[in-house]
C-alpha cells in the first residue's frame, strides 16, 4: 500500500542508504537551508545552475529540482536545458513554481517549466491555480493566497491530468494528486509558514525521494510526510520560527522508525 | 509624540496584522536571514530581482528594500527600475548603501541610487559620510569604520536635508533625522556585530514598517527600536554570534508590548 | 616549530587583534555562513562579486578567497582579474576548487585559477585529484568521493611542486602539504560532513589566517586545526546538523588557548 508507514519508512532508509545525488536549480534565499535539508536527510545536494555545465551534471544526478523562486533569464534557460536532459535519461525531475502568478514573467516562466514533463508539481493553492489556469487559457493572476483546499485540489486534479505530472498542494492539509488518487497529509505545524524556503526543502526532499523511487507518487506523498512530521517535532521544540529553522534539520537527521509510524497522519481523500 | 513606545507598539501591531508585502533587492549574503527577519516581525516578504519583473513585483508590494552589498550591474538596473516606479506609485522604498565608500563602482551606485527619492537611507557612519560626500562633490573614499558619531550625524543631517529622505545611522547608537529632528534609539548589543546581514535585517524591518507607516521618520525609529530590543534580548540569552543569530528571530517573534516597554531607550537627542 | 600549539594560538590571536579584511569571491550556498565564520573568527569579511569592482576591492583586502561552488561565466572572470590583481600586490590567495572534476566547465575553470598562483588550495580528495591530472595531462574524471587519503596525498605533494601552491586536503584527517613537508590535522568530527558548506568555511579561515601569516604552511596548518577543533567541540553539543552549523560559530567566537591546546591533534606525518 503506497501510503503505508511502512512503505514511507522504507522509501527513507534507501535514501539513507543510496544517497542519491540531487541536482538543484534553485533560488538564492532558500539554497543554504535546502542544501542542509537534503544532507540532513541523507542525499548528497549539488547546487549547480550555469547553462555551462547544467546538461552534463544533470546527467550524472539521480534526480533535479527547479525552483524559481528568485528567478532570472539565465536560469529559466539552465533550467529549461536541464530539464530536458533530465527527461531524455529517464532521471525524474521536479518543478517548484514559487510564486507562478505575482508577474507576467514568472507566469510564463513557470508554464514553459510545467510543460517540460516534470515528474512532480509542488506548489501552494494559488500557485498550483495559476498553473492550470495558463495551461488551459494562456491568462494568468496576481498573488493571491485565499484560495481554500477544495478549489486548489480541483485544479491540481486537473493540472496532473493536463501535464502528466504528480501535483502536490502544500498548506495546513497536504494535498498529492496523479489526476485520479488523491493522498492528504495532515503533518506540519502553523509555526513552519514563518521559517522562509520551507516549502522550497519539502520540495527538495520530495526530488530525493524521487531519486530512489520510480512512482512518483508514493515518492511525493513519503517526502511530504517526513518533512511534515520532522516538521512538527522541531515545532514542538521551538519557541519561535529561527530555533524552528535548526531543529528541523536535527529532526531529518535523526528521524527513526517508531516516531515516524507514530506521528504519520495520511490518508487516501 | 512620534517616539512613544505606545507608538511603536502600535506600529509593530500594524505589521503583524497587515503582514504587508515587501519587495526585497537585497544582497545574496543576507537574503535568507532578511527573509526570516521579515517573517518573524510578521510581514510577508519577497525577494524578486530581475529588470524583467521588478516593476510588476514593486506595484503589489506596500514596500520596497534596496540593498547592495553583493552588487552586479543587472541589480543596479532593476534596483533603479523598482524605485523609479515606486516613487512614482506612492509606494515607500528604503536604501541600504552598503559598504558605498570601498569602490569607485559602489559609490557611483549608491549615490545614484540615493538620488532617485528613498523615504529613508539607513547605513553605518562611514556609509552615510560617503554618500554626504558624493552628494555634495562627486569625491569618494574608501572603506574607513573610524568616524565618530558626531561627524557621521552631522552628515546624516546634511544628507536628509538633500535627498529629502529620513537618513538612519545605526551603531553603538542608532540615529534617525530628518535633517531637523534627531532621535537616538540606544537598544542592541555588541554582539551583533559579529552576526553577518544584521544591518541588512534592520533595513528590511524599518521597510515593513515603511509599509503600515507614512511618517518615514517615525517608521525608521520603530523599526530600529523593535530591532535593537529583539537583538539584545537575543544577545543576552546567546553564548556567541551563531546563537544570536537564531535567537534574534525567536524573539523578534515573541516581542510582547510589555518588553518592549520595558526595554527602550529611544529619545530625541 | 610551525605546529606548535602556542604558534597556532599566537595566530589566531594575531586574526582577532588585527581583524584583516577578507575578501571573498564565493559560492551562494556558502555565503552566510562563510561571512559569518569570519566573522566569529574576528576577522572582517566581505563578499564582493563583479568585475567592476573586484580589482579595486582586493587591493584595499588584505588576502583574497576563492570558490567555484556556484560556478558561472561572469565569476571566473571576476575571480581571474582579483587573482592576478591580488598576486601582483603581494596579497595572498587561497582556491577552493569545489567540484572540480563533475564536468568539463568546472575542470577548466579549476585548471585555469589554480595556475593563477595561490597561495594556498584546499579541496576534498577527489577535487586534488583532478586538479592535479588537469596541470599534467589536461584530461579530467567525474565526480567521485572514493579516494583513499594515501592516493591524494600524493597526488597534493605533486600538485603542490607544480603550482608553488601549499596543498591542503580535508577529510577525516586533514594533510597540509608544500610538495615537501606534510601535516596531519586530526581535529573534526564526522557530522561536520552533514552540514553543507563548511569545507568552504574552513577555506575562508585559512584565507584569514594567511591575511596575517607570511608562511602559507604555517597559516594553512593554523586555519585547518582552528576549524577543526571548534567543529569537534560543537559536534559534541549538536544533536544534528542543524545545531552543528550553529554552535559552530559560537565555538570559533569562544575559542580560548587552553581548549586549543588540550585538543589539538596536529602532527608531521
Amino acid at each position: 500500500m503506497i501510503l503505508s508507514a511502512d512503505a514511507i519508512w522504507k522509501l527513507l532508509t534507501a535514501v539513507r542508504e543510496r544517497q542519491p545525488l540531487v541536482h538543484n536549480i534553485t533560488n538564492f534565499v532558500a539554497m543554504n537551508n535546502t542544501a542542509n535539508a537534503l544532507l540532513a536527510l541523507g542525499a548528497s545536494p549539488a547546487m549547480i545552475h550555469s547553462s555551462d555545465e547544467v546538461e552534463d551534471f544533470v546527467a550524472i544526478s539521480q534526480a533535479l529540482v527547479v525552483n524559481i523562486g528568485t528567478l532570472y533569464s539565465e536560469q529559466i534557460a539552465a533550467s529549461k536545458l536541464a530539464a530536458m536532459r533530465a527527461h531524455a535519461l529517464g532521471i525524474p525531475w521536479i518543478l517548484d513554481p514559487v510564486g507562478a502568478g505575482a508577474t507576467p514573467y514568472r507566469r510564463a516562466a513557470a508554464n514553459a517549466l510545467a510543460r517540460l514533463e516534470p515528474s512532480v508539481i509542488r506548489g501552494n493553492g494559488s500557485e498550483i491555480i495559476t498553473l492550470m489556469e495558463q495551461t488551459q487559457s494562456g491568462q494568468g493572476r496576481g498573488v493571491d493566497s485565499l484560495h481554500g483546499s477544495e478549489t486548489a485540489l480541483d485544479a491540481a486534479r486537473r493540472l496532473a491530468a493536463d501535464t502528466k505530472a504528480v501535483v502536490a498542494i502544500t498548506g495546513a492539509v497536504d494535498y498529492v494528486t496523479d489526476g485520479r488518487r488523491v493522498a492528504a497529509i495532515e503533518n506540519g505545524h502553523p509555526l513552519m509558514a514563518r521559517v522562509t524556503g520551507l516549502g522550497c526543502s519539502a520540495t527538495a526532499v520530495t526530488g530525493a525521494c524521487l531519486a530512489v523511487e520510480p512512482n512518483a507518487f508514493a515518492a511525493a506523498v513519503a517526502g511530504l510526510a517526513v518533512f511534515g512530521v520532522a516538521g512538527e517535532i522541531a515545532a514542538e521544540r521551538s519557541p519561535g520560527p529561527g530555533t524552528l529553522q535548526v531543529t528541523l534539520l536535527d529532526a531529518l537527521y535523526a528521524l527513526d522508525e517508531a516516531t515516524l509510524k507514530t506521528r504519520l497522519r495520511a490518508r487516501i481523500g
